[in-house]
């Protein structure tokens, strides 16, 4: 059969018999049906549904690789009575089917297939609980056709040359009992008086799109922030950052935010993406502060995907807050390629017996993402124990792209005696703050001192790590003058002033912690420092005060912010893997 | 520092104060020991730990990737008191640390560290369910230093250019709970009044071996079968062909196997591998018939691994003998290797409500083994429902180096109709085995013929997923003549005659079920049609009577043998992943 058959049984082949001497004893019929089918997909991720790709069964990563693709449905629909859509099993709107990858039915064939004979779509068990599958019936019409309680079902056959349309919908990320594939099948049975069987079975792979984070040198979207009794003279200054800079500014109110906030800490902006869809999704924390409400109430919407982890019988730390969790920009380490960059967590030294730990649950989802291999920083010397209070990434022309910021008590102690050395040892830290104190008070304290060693190993042995992980040179990092305080009751480090590292970054422009240091001629002598290590790059520092309202409270300015950037050009299935 | 120090604070940094006015203030001295660290493995896969390897730390696949290998120690080094090695927290025979991979500390410094400072070696708490860590401390003593009760342990610092020697133990294969991957840590520790802290940590970085199938184009070692009060036949005709062949043959013992004859069943042999140690290990299926305690009991023990998967509330069916888990030769497929071949087994069809599978557990645990992966199968069609019924692999000189055999319904109605025509309608089957029946009796009962229509439909829809999946060409695939029966109970087939594709193979002897086909002038029809389509092959066909010992019984020659194979020249961590 060369092609596909116009009617049923349209084909004919006939068989004459004839004895052994050659006198005819009869006469056979078979009547041939040619039917052609193929389950298709975009396998070859470019936003259209080919025919039969010889690859869509299988999955490969990399620019020269094949496999389509699915979204987490994990946007909402409408605001209205809001839901994540992976929770409802019906279409309510079909701009919910642009979150879908499509998959087409093609046949070709005669009005109908011969009698009995049916088309079967299927999926596993397993399978089922990581996807859905729904038909096209009319252009408002879309009825569920599998899922966990359906998992195979009759679809019907049109005859001609047709196609059915279908929408696929994942529900669920990849996570350390899901690889993030998925198969469906599509077979054609043959009728019985034994079991049906299937006489023709095609098949498509799809892969679960990762969630992915996005790094300090991506072009800013919108600011978040939250307004509370206290912190006018924050919002002022990062108010007008912001809009001098022209990204969109986001105030989550009080009624909202119930006096939390560290919008940093409840929640991590990322995206999910696709050939044929894209959108951001908010990861939120199991932290669970008062600001809980907010990633599900304001930010989940059309086009706004959320995604959360609950912590099961374990304690949730304050490592668990986002703030705990960045993402460095692009690096290239050991010859190994990282478009997306690596997510940088922080946790407890492991040779210590009792380390508070970023819950399982999370770093599993963290890992299982698989695009931006994780990096498991040493943040449980600090009190609030997150990564952000000693390292963030800045944008630069040269190198990499950009550098690597670290606090460094040896760069603070380095300018607070040059400071003395040039004769400003009488210079107050703190002032109008109440509690001044000068340079040579600070230099000549010496279990001061020593706690700030204490510090400074604990940095440096990060330090180390990220070196190694993210292939850095020495000239990729600039450490930054900050001092910390070692709290007697648990040994663990807070800054000693504005931690200056806990910054914002808006493309060239950075809101910095103003670190109310000694005041030299006029001005601050570690702003100045910092203009003269960060100005070169062509960088901006705008000081933002933050002491009452967050650095008192042991935070800073980017713990009290959060920033939606845009996705990477890069797309993820393009990685080689 | 250029070098590592001989002497502890052997180099020194004088540092001299002046003041404004150049008058001397004083005097500083900087006391420095250079130590170097590097903890090693044999992460170059050539079996010598060689020093510092810079991709120690990371583990890639392929002949240019890198990263050390672990295996699971699942032998057992002795038989007396027998229990598989990782069940015993320490070493009792020094020939157990060949099964683990060395690890070595190499330090170069002073004889001794500064005061206070420390080496600990550490693992997480995930990756100490899958290693354990042992130290030699003599010829004959290697005390256990980490395990999940012991995260972390300090190590002696030796001094000099000294090397210390570790052993790395595997726990456990890659199942759906983990991909495979463990990580070490060595740390330096600075003692504080604070909490220690690390000021250097080096990592290594494990693979834990998969296990790994041999298909029946690898060369045999060791043919098993059971010995029984009924099976003297079947017996005799095994030993002849496996003694003519030059293979070793063990027979398993009626005291053993209580009656229990379906060697293929209980077990599957495999094999791991690693560049220091490889051993063959026995894959216990769940099934537990009366042979259960012959892989535990007979063949686990020195340099003989054991492994296996309890199902857990799920029952466990007859797809759960492994004469329903195969392997294919080593195939291409649209231009992806799988050198390793691709592991094979039957499952229910999907559409179907009620199906019988393989469970779960074991159907995970193949699947994560990933190196040769897994094709599955419709086998629930038969009331064994094993694929081993229906398909086997023998060598080929040509081609891809094999052919699949393939039992036919179509095959054997055409052989039967060719004997009517050319007068021997009246030649009878099992002759002498008391139920003789015509070909023309067969030829003329339709209820027969519409079964196998049916069986072959069946057969068909899996030659095609073969087809696909192992990328043959029809040339690549011989059909056999064989016929079914469906059971009327169940709607499911068991073979009419002796399974011919329920075959032993043995290099090019093959050694077959012989079918009492049709007797034409002196030989079985049968015989004759088997021996014309694999002789030109230079295979050899050897028919085993299996007919009331093992065919009655609805299994054949393959169900009840099983042949211990050579490992694959082809070392899996150069696959291209």
């Amino acid at each position: 059969m060369g092609a596909a058959s116009k009617l049923p049984n349209e084909s004919k082949l006939s068989v004459k018999f004839y004895g052994s001497k050659k006198e005819a004893l009869g006469n056979a019929v078979l009547h041939l049906t040619a039917v052609e089918i193929s389950l298709d997909v975009d396998a070859d991720r470019d936003g259209i549904v080919e025919k039969n790709n010889s690859n869509k069964a299988s999955w490969k990563w990399g620019p020269n690789g094949h496999g389509a693709v699915l979204l987490v449905n994990c946007d909402s629909e409408s605001y209205y009575k809001k839901r994540v859509d992976t929770e409802k099993e019906e279409i309510s709107k079909v701009s919910d089917l642009k979150d879908m990858s499509r998959m087409i039915l093609r046949t070709s064939g005669p009005t109908q297939l011969p009698e009995g004979y049916k088309l079967s779509l299927h999926i596993t068990q397993t399978d089922a609980e990581s996807v859905r599958v729904f038909i096209r019936c009319g252009p408002l019409d879309y009825p569920l056709v599998l899922n966990k309680e359906q998992l195979a079902a009759e679809v019907p056959y049109l005859g001609g040359n047709s196609e059915l349309e279908f929408f696929v919908e994942g529900l669920r990320f990849p996570d350390k009992d899901f690889e993030g594939l998925v198969t469906i099948s599509l077979s054609l049975l043959e009728p019985s008086d034994f079991p049906e069987t299937p006489i023709f079975t095609d098949k498509v792979v799809f892969r679960v799109a990762p969630w992915i984070m996005t790094p300090n040198t991506l072009k800013p979207v919108e600011v978040f922030v939250c307004s509370t009794s206290d912190n006018y003279e924050f919002l002022k200054g990062i108010r007008k950052m912001v809009q001098s800079s022209g990204y969109k500014l986001k105030i989550c109110h009080e009624y909202m935010n119930r006096g939390d906030r560290w919008m940093q800490d409840e929640i991590e902006f990322g995206y999910i993406d696709s050939p044929h869809q894209r959108f951001p999704v908010v990861l939120d924390s199991p932290r669970d502060g008062d600001l809980q409400e907010f990633p599900y109430e304001v930010l989940l919407g059309p086009d706004f995907g959320y995604v959360t982890r609950y912590a099961q019988a374990e304690e949730v730390s304050s490592l668990d807050s986002f703030g705990n969790l960045e993402v460095s920009p692009p690096v290239t380490v050991n010859g190994k390629n990282y478009p997306l960059g690596r997510i940088i967590i922080g946790v407890a030294f492991p040779t210590t017996a009792h380390g508070r730990n970023m819950t399982k649950v999370v770093q599993d989802f963290l890992w299982a993402q698989k695009v931006q291999e994780p990096i498991a920083l040493y943040s449980d010397w600090l009190v609030v124990g997150h990564v952000d209070e000693f390292m963030t990434f800045v944008p630069a022309p040269d190198r990499k792209g950009f550098r690597l910021l670290l606090a460094s008590p040896d760069a603070a102690y380095t300018v607070f005696t040059n400071l003395q050395n040039n004769g400003h040892g009488k210079a107050k830290l703190f002032q109008g703050k109440g509690e001044e104190i000068s340079v040579n008070e600070i230099l000549s304290n010496e279990e001061f001192r020593a706690e700030n060693i204490y510090v400074q190993s604990c940095i440096d042995w990060n330090r180390d790590v990220l070196k190694k992980e993210l292939g850095l040179d020495e000239d990729d990092i600039i450490d930054l003058p900050i001092l910390f305080k070692v709290m007697a009751e648990e040994n663990r480090a807070v800054a000693y002033y504005p931690d200056m590292v806990n910054m914002i970054v808006l493309g060239t422009n950075l809101g910095i912690p103003k670190p109310f240091g000694p005041q030299v001629n006029g001005s601050c002598a570690l702003e100045t420092e910092m203009r003269s290590l960060l100005e070169p790059l062509g960088l901006n520092c705008t000081f933002i005060d933050d002491f009452a309202s967050y650095h008192k409270l042991l935070g800073e300015v980017h713990c009290g912010s959060n920033v939606l950037r845009e996705p990477f050009a890069f797309k993820w299935w393009n990685l080689e893997m």
